[in-house]
Parts: C-alpha cells; structure tokens; sequence
C-alpha cells in the first residue's frame, strides 16, 4: 500500500479541518442555546450500549446500521450508536421516571454501517430534541416549530415540509390482513411509487376490492393540504385511525399556518422511508429547491414499553455536517491573531493576559520562527516600559 | 435478563443526565475558547479509521485498548479511536502540510477496551491541544503553560506537575544493550519502582556494572527540582543524550518557574507510564492532596515520520468528564423558567420569541399538562393586551 492509500479515510468517515471545525462548533452551540431556551435539557448517551438495550424495539433497519463489537470484560456484544433518538428514549424511560413531560436533547456523532443517500456519510453529527410524556397535538406542533426555529437559527431559508401518519398505511395493511412478508414487500414498492408493480401485486394477492383500491390509492395521495380533502373521500371506508390520522394531520397543518403563514407544507400518506420505530405523525424538512432532507422526525409512542415504561413521545433529529453546507460562512479568525514574543518581561505575560481575557487571539513565536512569514499579523511590541499592540 | 439488567450501561461507559451534561457543555466550550485565544485551530478527527493508519507508530498499548470493527464496504478492519492525539498528528503531517509551526486543538470521546486506572471510564470526553513544527524549549513551555492556563479556567486550584524525560531511560537502556524483552521487562519494574526484582534482574543479567549502578538510581531519581543535581552525579558518565535531556529538564523548570512562581513541580526520572509514543520532555498535572493525574503530554517528534513528513511535535490531552467532578457547579437552570400556554394570539407568540431571543427559558405548557406541578415557576400571563411574565 503507498503512503497515499495508506492515509485515506473509510468512506463516510470524514473529518473537519480547521475552517469546517470552526463552523461546526458555531453551529453546534447555536443549536444548544436554542434547545436550551426553548426548555430542552441536554443529555450526553454513551457511544456504544450493549446490543439488547441499543436495538430492543428499534427495528431491522437500525440494527443493519449498527457496527457491532464484543466487550472484553463481559464477552457480550456491543454496538457503537447508529441513532441517538433511542438512547435519549430510554434516559427518559429507565433513568430519569420524571412525572409529565420530559423535554431532552443532544448532539454527538453517531456510526453508520452504510452511507446516508442524501450526504455519503457514515458519521453524521446528529443533534435533535425529543419531547417525552405527551400526546397529542400540542407537542407534535412544538417539536415541528422547535425543528423549524433550529433551521432557521442555521441559516436554512424557508425549508419545505413533509408530512405523513404511519396510522394510514399500518391501518390499511392490517385490514388487508398482509402477512409479514408481503407487507414489507408492499411497503417496499410504496416507497418506491412503482405502480405497475403495485397493481400486479394487488391483483395477484386476491384482496377485497376496497381494500385494494384504498392501497393503490395511497401512491398517488401527495401533494398541498388539498391531498387530505381527496383522501377522506378515497378513504371513507377504512377503518377509523385512518379518518383519525386525516384529522390530525389536518389540525397540525392548520396550527404550523397560523404561526407561519408563508409556510411550504406538503402532504405524503405514501411516504414513510426511515420512520421504521415511527407511531404517529411523522414529518421532514427539506431545502426548497433542491429536494435534499435535512432534519426528521415523528411520534414513537410505543418504544418506552420495552424500557418498562410506556411513554408518549415525539421528536426530531438533524445532521450538523449536513447543515454547514448550507448555512453561512461565519468570518474567518485564522489570519486575526497577535503575534508575540515567546519570552520577555511580567509586563509581556500582563498583556498577553489581558489581551486573551478579551478574546485576542495571541500567537507567541517561537525560538527560530520568522516572523515575517507572518508580515500581516499585528504584533506585541515594548515601547519604552509598555507593550502595545502594532499593526504592521 | 430482567428489566433492571437489560438497562445496564457497559461498565466505564457512562452517560450524563441533564445536571452532569450541562457543566459537561459549560467546561467544554470553556476549554475550546481558551485554546482558541491562544492560538490553537479545532479539528475534528472521525470517531473511526483503518487501523492501519490508526494505530501505526502508536505502539501496543494503543492497539490493547482500540475496539476493532469491519467495514462492511471493504472488509478491512477499522478502530474506533482510543486516543485523539496520533490523528491529529496524522491531520498535521498527511491533511494540512502547513510550512512552520501549526497549533490544533480537538475534543471528542474516545473508545477503550479497559478502563482507566483513575476514572474507571472506558470513554473519556478527551480535550487537548497539539504544537506541530517546532523542537525546543519555547514549544515545551507553551505546552505546559497552556495545560495550565487550561486546568486554572476550569476550577482546578493550584495543580502540582510531574517532568519527566524519555530519553533517560532509553539512552541507559540502549547503553546496557539490553534485548527487547530484557527492556520492556525492566521498564515495567522500574514504573512499579519494584526495587528487589530490580537489582535481582540487574545482578542476574551480568551488565556493565556502572550502568547497572545507573539503571537502579533511576528509581530515586524522583522528588523536587534537587533530584537534578544529584542526577548529574550519578549520571555523569552516560550518554550525551542523558546530559542534554537533564539541561532541557532544568531550563524547562526556571522558565515555568518564572512564569509562576509559586508552581509545585515534581521530577520523576523513572516514570514514563503511558508515555508510548513519546521521544522527549513529558509530563502530567495531578490534583494536590489527592495524588489524581488530570492531566497529560509531551514531545513526540517521531510520529509524523510514518504519515510521510516527520515534523517535530508537543502536546497534552485532558478528560473532561474528570474534570467536572473538580470544576465549581454553575448555577442550576432547571427551575430558571418562564411557563408559557401552548396557544394563543399573536402577541404570545411574539412575547415567547422575545424572551427567547434574551436567553430566557420558556417552556410551553401542553393540552391536559397541570400548570400547578410547577407552581414556583415564572408565568406569560395576559393583561389588558400585553402579555407579561409573572412571578407566582
């Protein structure tokens, strides 16, 4: 292996040198002030759990993301954390038992066996805020406004969102009675919006006409507000979490317009990619335009049962590498800094002092380092018994 | 597993709930601004790496406590990192290539197989600084002051140091030629300062008697800045690069001294400890009293070699989660908060942003929540038409 190949990184395992570090920092405590006002307190889950409590209620999809390791001290197996909505999930459940609410966030790096489609990466920095002990529509409207306010925060111009109701599929699949597989393989072509090989499939399958008709329907059920007026009619005979999931959906969007006129909401009842430990309503953002996701996130009400405690919640989760491509370019302190002499008198160390203490970047030479690499720097200089700085 | 196993943490690693999180953020962000002030760019290295760019010129300690993992997309094995300073080096040497001196800085969990000695953890939250380029006095005093200044800003009263330097031992050993095996022997004695085993394995290994004599002092050799006279004594007729380490010892210590008069500083000539891949002057903060290190680093000019560009190289490293069991606890903000309804006019929504925008926590209170569960709490009351916060 040459010196080249020997140094790559793994695919989706960047790192940020310094003009992308500085970025990700200003972002990362804007964010964390703005959970903080808002109410959420900060939590820090640890980078890898045993697998049983990691995954337990996550699904397939989680665990296929997950890098495994075998914990010397015990034999039992580890995984390194793919998602932190669960962790923080199970702080809520097994840790805190606070009565009420519960509002928690974080911010860390978490791994991922394979690339996410939108940015390549294995190690998004996933910062998000999760709302526990509430159900209903205040709560799934605050975490919306919270994701909305963060994008905002970050610079992201006027983000479109999706929104969808895990109810409306689930619901629809039971009454059909699909056995596992043919769910998934249904979900999978949903996702997909392949209709010739949705019809084929419901034909062959021998469902109730009604049934296979309000299936079918689901692909073409996305678009403005107006997609609920359609799939109350489409939808009348299902059973009744669907005309519940419409209402719901109807009452959010209703709020988010009231708080946000000019809002961009889009309606997808087809559309559940990713939402595998999803309940309720769930919904994404996007930058308009492009079409690229940059924060998600939906009502998971059941994933407190296996932690012993059957908790409401809901939340949402975005990814900072993602957001500093799109945010602005905060000014570059690179080239603002102070040079000074590495030694000198208590009046140099006074300076120096006082000059940090106001947040100047002093850099001290060092024994044999020319200066006048540096010609545009200012410089510390002793001026009869006073050191100033000077510009050059 | 019942309920109450299944949620057991990995021993060492740790999470932290909201109280431990919020000085966690407090002191990291405290940190990263003092290094920025002096100079140093944040870099942020990925949580992991092929091992064979990871781990190389590291040594075996390094490997023992690196979890290893198989990327799926190339099969080969990658290391979740155990220590951030070998990628740092390997971001100067491989990634920047910047001509003349570079300051980095980074903070980030690391991985370990077993626990450290002190803090049982398997995960510190570890913070430090790096100076790239420069091999010296004024680089070592820079490094050492920083660790410091560091310690100083996060609560960590009058900290006492320890020196050491690598070359001691390594130019005696190199001297008694002793084979690898007789070397790392000797060297795990000599950290147990286990006197007996020591002279038997001098006695028995048939050395010079003089370095033999040499070898057995280094287990005195430790105490105030004294044990340098003595050291010259009875070091007198080693190799130059003994004298010189002993000279660069003694200027370290008046600089230091210089600067702070007052500084506790301990010589240990014996003990290198942890110091795998260091080539020169190291050193490690310890809490008075308590004999608890905080604190670590020194020279390692080597490492770059192997990531094709050998650049002289100092640095020091400390884990947050220790300190903030030393740091003051800032002002609780848990209770710090303004209730707000969850509906209401314009002029609520406006109010909220307002008090957000100053740094006031407001928490909206849900449908069906009981505001009098928080009955201490700040209100948004409306009067008249004004909404206005008050005390209850």
């Amino acid at each position: 292996m040459d010196e080249v190949n020997r140094w790559l990184l793994p695919d989706g395992l960047e790192e940020a040198l310094p003009a992308a570090a500085r970025r990700l920092e200003h972002l990362r405590r804007a964010i964390l002030d703005q959970f903080d006002v808002w109410g959420y307190d900060l939590v820090m889950p640890p980078l890898a759990e045993y697998l049983d409590s990691l995954l337990i209620g996550t699904g397939r999809e989680l665990d296929l993301q997950t890098f495994k390791l075998t914990d010397q001290l015990t034999g039992k197996l580890m995984g390194v954390r793919a998602d932190l909505t669960p962790q923080v999930a199970r702080i809520d459940a097994h840790r805190l038992r606070e009565p009420g609410t519960t509002r928690l966030c974080y911010v860390g790096t978490v791994l991922r066996t394979r690339a996410d489609e939108w940015s390549g990466s294995r190690s998004p920095l996933q910062a998000g805020a999760e709302l526990f002990g509430h159900d209903g529509l205040d709560s799934d409207v605050e975490i919306i406004r919270l994701m909305l306010a963060t994008l905002e925060r970050c610079g992201v111009r006027e983000p479109s969102i999706d929104l969808g109701h895990v109810d409306i599929y689930r619901s629809l699949a039971r009454m059909a009675a699909l056995d596992p597989a043919r769910e998934s393989r249904f979900f999978e072509m949903l996702q997909r919006k392949a209709v010739p090989e949705i019809e084929q499939a419901l034909a062959e399958w021998g469902l109730d006409a009604e049934v296979a008709r309000q299936l079918r329907a689901l692909v073409d059920l996305n678009g403005g507000a107006e997609v609920l007026t359609e799939a109350r009619a489409v939808l009348a005979s299902a059973p009744v979490q669907v005309s519940a999931a419409l209402e719901h959906l109807a009452a959010v969007i209703e709020r988010l317009h009231a708080a946000q006129p000019g809002l961009d909401i889009h309606v997808d009842l087809g559309e559940l990619r990713g939402y595998s430990y999803h309940t309720g309503l769930v919904f994404a953002a996007f930058v308009p335009g492009s079409g690229q996701e940059i924060a998600r996130g939906g009502r998971y009400n059941h994933i407190g049962r296996v932690f012993g405690r059957a908790r409401a919640a809901t939340g949402f989760s975005t990814d900072l590498k993602q957001l500093i491509r799109l945010a602005p370019v905060p000014a570059d302190r690179a080239r603002d800094c102070v040079l000074a002499p590495a030694q000198g008198d208590a009046g140099l160390e006074a300076a120096i002092e006082e000059l940090r203490a106001r947040g100047v970047r002093v850099r001290r030479l060092l024994a044999g380092e020319a200066a006048d690499t540096l010609t545009e720097s200012p410089r510390l200089q002793k001026r009869g018994e006073v050191w100033t700085v000077e510009e050059t």
